[in-house]
């Protein structure tokens, strides 16, 4: 297996937009192919990812069309859903095809589009990520899931306020993989030392301590071992607080902290900028937004950025490796990454 | 990169059934898991494929679902979602994984369930995989594709009827992927030779001959490349008839006859059992049913039981190398595998 790099990133603004998601993934991806400074030629497959465009714009078969408004019709193209996970799953999946020699560059990311319909239909929509058969049916959506968790965890009344919730975003993002044939020419490469993803039972009356997320520290322990650190290593972290509760067991998950000892940590000042281990950077999709098929591409956008040191006034000095963390829907779904600098 | 075999397969009733297409695929895995006469816990992934899940069962992140339903839910698992080449889409990604060492076992396939919900809503639903923002909204159903690519092909006048058509179609497909060192052990392993995939235009209008499915052509130039085979190799066929003129263009597209010999090719039965090249002796989509997040996982069901030998009165007699094919969508997704036996 080869190593593999990202060399170029690209993200819209996250916010609200007047164009579809396959024409933001397209936007994000030509910043990609500029920032990577590649032909567009040398792109030899697209790996998309997008949760809701069916539900929300019609358009199923999102791969085709991404490719087509890049003006690379003809690349193989793949469309991924994992829930909230989508676009790391892809990148998991890229990584794959770099590594095995089946292709030495690849573009790989993702886009949502939620702010063009009206809000009780985007969470009945993000809600089709929870079960269908028991859970959407009693009224579970995913400030409901996270409320469950953050009851478990520490909290003795119903705990989730409006800005304890990430927003609805519309956004895209994209990466550009390559062979360490191509990358090793490039200073600013950084190194993909790790993605594993990991599954948990889909049914939240199934999993045994809703207090901690088991998929997260699968995963982590899946790559820190493929990666062969500790997290005693990582300097910078991009982790899912899609509620601030979800932030808290990530980084119970991801070994920073005891269970339990979360909550406390980032009361402390442990997370922020200058921190032991400073969490979201980027503000995490709590503050900057949740475009849900982009989120996981674009948490490994920022780690590439903080690694190649051009993250400004949020940089992380001297980070030299960082980890992303993606979690899909009710907890079922985690990808894990890890990326460093030589 | 290591060989991949298929050894086990399982596909459910195609029809109207009264579950979910999780559960329809879990019944279609179970039964692959145990024709491949391994171990449950020998499983190590899960590729999922489904398509129409979201709009017609409100159900997305579809993966960890079907991976808990079938008594595996700590497995990591994607949803691929490419039009009807669903789940060939996500055979070809697993065959990386095996191919490429990360997993020695693998669990792909897909399922789909439409008869829940009324033909108009399914015929809208389906219709998500052409482009939304100038094709749907002028009202292009699949039917309104296959009805130009006839008319730019051969026919005179509004050619499909009803019996040109598939019918919407319940039902689940699986297969077990193995590394040959797995496989090598089991003498009815049938080998995977190729897996490709290439894309064309989404928008119809920059086609440049209806006429011929161009990424049809170019996903079997490459899978030929790939195997060492050429058309003459080939001894059985799966390709995807959802319309009678799209087996007539992909016969000639995968390089059986010269464009526009198709259809004539097919009357005089050179393309049925005990014919030059026997086409679909499973029925096709069109006779037993598109079920399409399952579909492309059923045509390598059925390769796989007919190169075993075991295909009982629709037997291709010696049948050594099989070839599946799948579209997705306006002709813009197609893949093509070619399968052997030692």
């Amino acid at each position: 297996m080869r190593r593999v790099a990202i060399i170029g990133v690209g993200v819209t603004k996250f916010g609200k937009h007047d164009r579809t998601s396959a024409e933001l993934f397209a936007e994000a991806a030509a910043d990609a192919i500029h920032d990577a400074d590649v032909s567009p030629a040398a792109i030899q497959a697209l790996y998309y990812g997008n949760v809701t465009g069916g539900e929300g714009e019609r358009q199923l078969h999102m791969g085709p069309l991404a490719a087509t408004l890049l003006g690379l019709p003809m690349i193989p193209t793949t469309r991924f859903e994992n829930a909230c996970a989508t676009s790391h799953a892809a990148f998991r999946h890229a990584m794959m095809e770099v590594a095995s020699g089946v292709s030495d560059v690849v573009l790989v990311g993702g886009a949502e589009r939620v702010l063009n319909i009206p809000t009780d239909a985007a969470t009945e929509y993000f809600a089709y990520c929870s079960d269908a058969s028991m859970e959407q049916t009693v009224g579970l959506t995913f400030p409901g899931v996270f409320a469950l968790i953050a009851r478990a965890h520490a909290y003795v009344a119903d705990p989730l306020k409006l800005f304890d919730c990430c927003p609805f975003t519309d956004g895209g993002a994209a990466l550009v993989l390559a062979a360490e044939e191509v990358a090793r020419k490039r200073p600013r490469a950084v190194w993909a030392l790790a993605s594993q993803a990991a599954t948990d039972t889909m049914f939240m009356h199934e999993k045994r301590d809703l207090s901690r997320v088991m998929a997260t520290e699968r995963a982590a322990a899946a790559a820190y071992r493929q990666a062969g650190k500790t997290p005693a290593d990582v300097d910078v972290v991009e982790l899912h607080d899609c509620f601030t509760i979800a932030e808290i067991v990530a980084t119970e998950g991801l070994g920073f902290f005891e269970p339990g000892a979360g909550g406390v940590a980032a009361e402390k000042g442990w997370t922020s900028l200058g921190g032991k281990i400073p969490v979201n950077p980027s503000g995490g999709l709590k503050a900057k937004g949740h475009p849900i098929g982009a989120t996981g591409a674009a948490q490994i956008a920022e780690i590439v950025t903080q690694l190649r040191g051009e993250a400004g006034p949020r940089q992380v000095e001297g980070a030299r490796t960082g980890l992303t963390h993606t979690l899909g829907g009710n907890t079922a779904t985690v990808l894990v990454s890890l990326f460093g600098r030589d």
